[in-house]
């Protein structure tokens, strides 16, 4: 017997708009068929939509939302609207307890700003991360941070490889995941001071954690490590690059089938063997940012996703929430004190 | 009528040994007949191999060098051989004038050390980079530095800006080369000080540069600007990443082709065009690490390349010396003044 859950949800965030939600909401539904969902946003456009959908209906409760935040608003737009937005407003159902877990497709910061203020952090946890999972040739590994922070001490950087072991031992099955350090060599003294003060302290310290030491770039498709843990400049600049290469390929396999009549044939008989690679190499099936080290579970969908997209970061949810990975990301931090962080950096 | 250049090689560097390095050579000369090599390395090695190429033997001058440095070299090791090197003697024959320009397979850290001691840097510059060149939806486009630092400052974010800028002019043939700083988000806002600083720098003065503000990852194979800067952790990270990513959609696309017979018969007709894939995103085609901001033109080509790769790298240095691109970097570094810095930074 699993618990219901219930999932508060930003209806109006992302490009998409209220009708990829409601979609998504359908999928999860079958998949999920205990679920409980608190939709905010404009009730006007949400119940008709609704109508549509009985047995959904009878699984959502609509929390009118007069206004929204859109991805270009600019911070000073989306504080002066605040509270009355459906994203403050699905992160606050999961401050008040009414909810499980929130998920959102709108403006990574603002949905990062307005959780981190109504939430906080988990206690001994500075500053929250943007956790992604990429597949790897062995499988998938979890990358943290990917865009909350342009900057991060020793001490926070040991704070990310506690929480992506513990997101990563509750969302991959993996029993003792290995965590890396990303860096521009596998040599100790390689690096700039924080990554060679965190991976001190993880080496120093009787942690909880396996750690394997630096891993490189390349490493991370390798599958050499689960958990891979540096800075969210470097992290959101190493994922961009990432997609950035993989839609490159598909162009240059498009092209290149299409150069020749032979490659036309070529492709026309291996179009299911294609569209296998397609399916793989989808952004959508990874869900969107995972937020971690927050005081409540949070998920954000990709901005631009659809349906399928967004039943991923919602069945995501639903997985984090039963997990209740925060319990084990707060007993992990807890076993690194002050001392051992003082003596690794001195 | 082109000048007659001559080519400094350390022919010991690298895991593939002097037969990979004779057989570049062969490739290079049938393209520049004109051109001298003072060949670097075991001279009891070299003149057999030589041997065999009557025609390259004419071209070539081989310098006895007792000792070669390793991939696995220790800094310790590498500082006691030193000067006996066939690395150390490639660079000195720039330092010395006999050579226009250097080559080497070799470690790179070791290159760019005993390069950096023997031929400083260009006035004005107070650090190199390692550049590359990576294939984009639009053509080429430079990306620096990616590792020959970890950690960059805002004036040495400037100074790449104006090294890139300068070898995308002369190698890429732009008359106006586009720059572009990585960051996290194209927003003004956004991003570390490092950053920040060097887009104030870049637009406050009236540099004879082209600078279009800031990129993301994935705007890089999208061909957004001609010149990427970045610093050497995250230009590395970025650069190894986006390998890895290559790597695995290529097996992805394996193993689908392999899965069913349709995809069987699919992949035979379309070799040709999978062919022609695979040499777009060959790495060994865009030869080495280009190192930049040097008192001399030091080319480094991937450790483990084959003679198409070396030969690659030689065509790169050939090119390098023609172009004299040291001369621009000089005359644009020096039209940003201290007090043009400090007006931006305060």
């Amino acid at each position: 017997m699993t618990r219901e859950l219930t999932v508060s949800i930003d209806a109006m965030g992302g490009d998409a708009g209220p009708g990829v939600v409601i979609s998504a909401l359908v999928r999860t539904l079958e998949r999920q068929p205990g679920t409980h969902f608190l939709l905010h946003g404009d009730e006007a456009a949400l119940t008709p939509l609704l109508g549509k959908f009985p047995k959904l209906k009878k699984r959502v409760t609509v929390r009118h939302a007069p206004e929204r935040v859109t991805m270009d608003d600019k911070p000073s737009q989306i504080a002066r609207r605040g509270q009355n937005t459906s994203m403050w407003r699905a992160v606050a159902s999961v401050k008040k307890g009414e909810a499980d877990v929130a998920v959102s497709a709108g403006n990574t910061g603002a949905l990062m700003a307005m959780s981190l203020l109504q939430l906080r952090t988990i206690e001994g946890i500075s500053r929250p991360a943007i956790a992604s999972i990429w597949p790897t040739m062995k499988g998938r590994t979890v990358v943290l941070d990917v865009g909350a922070n342009v900057t991060a001490t020793a001490e926070q950087l040991v704070d990310f490889a506690v929480m992506g072991e513990a997101f990563a031992h509750a969302m991959l099955g993996l029993e003792r995941p290995i965590v890396g350090l990303l860096n521009v060599g596998s040599e100790e003294m390689k690096g700039n001071d924080a990554v060679k003060g965190a991976a001190q302290i993880l080496r120093a310290a009787k942690l909880p954690i396996a750690f394997h030491g630096f891993v490189e770039g390349n490493d991370i498709t390798q599958g050499v490590v689960d958990v891979v843990v540096t800075d969210g400049f470097t992290g959101n600049i190493a994922l961009k690059t990432a997609e950035g290469a993989a839609k490159l390929i598909a162009q240059y396999l498009k092209q290149a089938l299409r150069r020749s009549l032979l490659g036309t044939i070529g492709g026309f008989f291996a179009r299911g063997a294609l569209n296998t690679l397609k399916r793989n190499i989808d952004p959508r099936a990874a869900a969107g940012g995972i937020f971690l080290g927050l005081g409540g579970i949070v998920v954000k969908a990709h901005g631009g996703t659809d349906a399928i997209g967004f039943a991923g970061a919602l069945d995501m949810a639903i997985d984090m929430a039963r997990a209740d990975i925060n319990a084990r990301i707060t007993t992990d931090r807890s076993a690194i004190t002050p001392d051992m962080e003082q003596a690794a950096l001195t």
